[in-house]
């Protein structure tokens, strides 16, 4: 088993990746303030994993309530945590009731904030079931829900008391959504691990193939590299913005094309190939850098290319996006292969940027 | 002016207290990051001050966004909270836009907790309008939205930067609403300080008339009290619950008779007479010292019998309330008069408390 220790907002946590976590129940019965837990999960992973999970605290004399939620970025709303809220007050779930999220970073992010202000704040643990969310929703306490006028527009920092990365969760998962946390994968080399980037460049197919120890290994270092960037800036002041890279453009398509459209990872990729082409705009990444990042994504199955949106509406949905200050908007930019940093970009290369990197 | 130190959360702030605050913009503007606030108030207030506080702002260069809310308990929901989240949106309001939350409690408690929520935490400023948001409400972190299972369920432990307790805005507040107050001021008395159960005893009628100098006195007295008690125990985990002395009762009489029947201070007044009453029968407080209970109650314009909803139905929807720990319910108990303490209470006790305390 890996660990990955966390002490964020003074509250030391681990995050533990193998196979076979889902019912190793002696993981979570100490962190426990009372036995009775709430499980949130939605429609695709409750067939799939809600029964093991029960079962193994059933067992162990824990009551679980189960909130079985709609599947999809869509439900990434109000009235989705309102269904969580819900069933926590018919069960009359307390102050000392656990939250445990079961499924991907939607879940996490809604079961975080749910736990983050039900009754202002009750304990919660993640069981993260996609790629994505093993190597990036899970670490840091971002939690939030959507709004019609943004994503993650409405949230809180939380802390988890434990996170379980069972590797056997991500054999159901679907190629497109493995791909999509890739991307994210891929982004940890890109900010400041240029050693990762060489070792995914020499190990993709494996990893693309769920090879055990490839995997276990690849999100163990993805971890420890957001639990570093993280620790040192909780409340995402400075450096936790280099956590963007590919960010700023990808919400805009995401937001752009309307969610669910292309998935946040895929939207990253194609986001980290403008933040590379602007880069290289600047002077700062060659022609071969570029070449091996849409490579590496390319190889990992995502698409490199960003969609037609137009000049004016990227621009437009960029502005709406949150990591504007004062009207200026940031960019996470390349200096060279493996290392980022947080820069502007002028109108003329922004500009310039979209028309190139675009379909 | 009479000043309140908090240290709460790793946050310091001052309660300031005096007439003339809410035009006194030189207190406000060193602590924006930007030059850009919120002002959220409601449709009762709004007309009574929103203009000088955005005038005075303005004048020195302050960007104002103004979001007037319904006025009432009722709309203290998400739906409301939504409308903020709406307000800030459209108007692009960043993560360095300050809030200032303009009103009673409900104002207070849904503007604090959309503060802690939007884009995960943005700077916020109480200015408290009503008696009970002066001496309760604004103090000590707690915001809240309430849901149709349960008052205050979803909020968030939060700190202002500043507190304005502008003793002018008080001369507006209906008779009724000022009484309600005065059940949080007297409660305060009864928790832990006989001396000032005392005072109100002796000044009450100058209380009731809004003298300047009492009210300045008594608002920084109870400041000081909740600060003293909340500092020790920010999360609610123990002497904390001293502060819900009469709540426990009062949360049922509000939600029993439907929000908005009565007030919530007078359901606290109701509910610390029914507190007082348990603690006769369990054999502390005597006969003379419940009557000055009711007599200064009655004196503050408060009602201090509570309404016949049935035992059954007291017990149900106490149960339903969030004080709740494994199954038992938790009571504030008076030993004597001004000294209280957290207790429980038998069946039978409980029963009879809400025979005879009753309508
Ligand atoms: N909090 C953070 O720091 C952070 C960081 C990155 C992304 N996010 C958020 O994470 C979300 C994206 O997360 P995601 O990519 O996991 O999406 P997701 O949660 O929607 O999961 C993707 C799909 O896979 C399904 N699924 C989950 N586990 C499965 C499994 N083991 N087998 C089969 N199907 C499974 C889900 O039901 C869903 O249909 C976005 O909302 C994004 O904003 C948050
Ligand atoms: N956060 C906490 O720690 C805490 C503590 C106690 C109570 N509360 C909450 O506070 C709320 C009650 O607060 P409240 O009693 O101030 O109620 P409120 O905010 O509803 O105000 C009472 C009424 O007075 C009006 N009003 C406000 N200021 C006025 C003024 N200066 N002149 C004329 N009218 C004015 C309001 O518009 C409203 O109609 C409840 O929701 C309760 O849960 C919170
Ligand atoms: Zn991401
Ligand atoms: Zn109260």
């Amino acid at each position: 088993m890996r660990t990955v220790k966390l002490d964020l907002d003074h509250a030391p946590y681990q995050i533990l990746i193998d196979r076979g976590l889902l019912t190793q129940v002696d993981l979570i019965l100490p962190l426990l303030p009372q036995p009775r837990v709430a499980i949130v999960t939605n429609e695709t992973v409750a067939p799939l994993y809600l029964d093991p999970l029960r079962s193994a605290l059933a067992a162990r004399g824990v009551q679980v309530q189960a909130i079985v939620l709609p599947d999809g970025e869509v439900f990434k709303t109000w009235e989705t945590l309102n269904l969580i809220f819900d069933g926590l007050l018919a069960a009359r779930c307390e102050r000392k009731t656990t939250l445990i999220a079961l499924g991907g970073g939607v879940i996490g992010d809604m079961t975080g904030f749910a736990a983050a202000v039900y009754q202002r704040g009750v304990p919660f643990i993640q069981i993260p079931t996609t790629l994505l969310a093993q190597v990036d929703s899970s670490v840091g306490g971002k939690t939030a829900i959507n709004h019609p006028l943004g994503k993650n527009m409405i949230g809180a920092f939380y802390q988890p008391r434990l996170v379980l990365a069972d590797l056997d969760t991500l054999d159901t998962l679907p190629a497109r959504e493995f791909s999509a946390g890739m991307a994210e994968v891929i982004k940890y080399g890109l900010i400041d691990d240029l050693f990762f980037f060489e070792w995914l460049e020499a190990n993709i197919d494996r990893m693309m193939a769920r090879d055990t120890g490839t995997l276990a290994w690849a999100i163990e270092r993805c971890c420890q590299n957001k639990a570093r960037i993280v620790a040192g800036d909780e409340k995402e002041q400075g450096q936790r913005a280099l956590l963007n890279l590919g960010h700023t453009f990808g919400h805009a398509i995401e937001s752009g094309l309307g969610y669910g459209a292309w998935l946040h990872g895929e939207a990253v990729a194609a986001g980290m190939m403008l933040a590379a082409v602007a880069s290289e705009a600047l002077g700062y990444l060659d022609a071969a850098a570029i070449e091996r990042i849409r490579a590496l994504l390319t190889r990992a199955g995502l698409p490199v290319v960003a969609p037609a949106l137009g000049v004016e509406r990227y621009l437009e949905l960029m502005a709406q996006d949150k990591k504007v200050d004062a009207g200026t908007i940031k960019f996470i930019l390349m200096r060279q292969l493996g290392q980022s940093y947080i820069g502007e970009l002028d109108y003329a290369t922004l500009t310039r940027t979209l028309q190139r990197g675009c379909a």
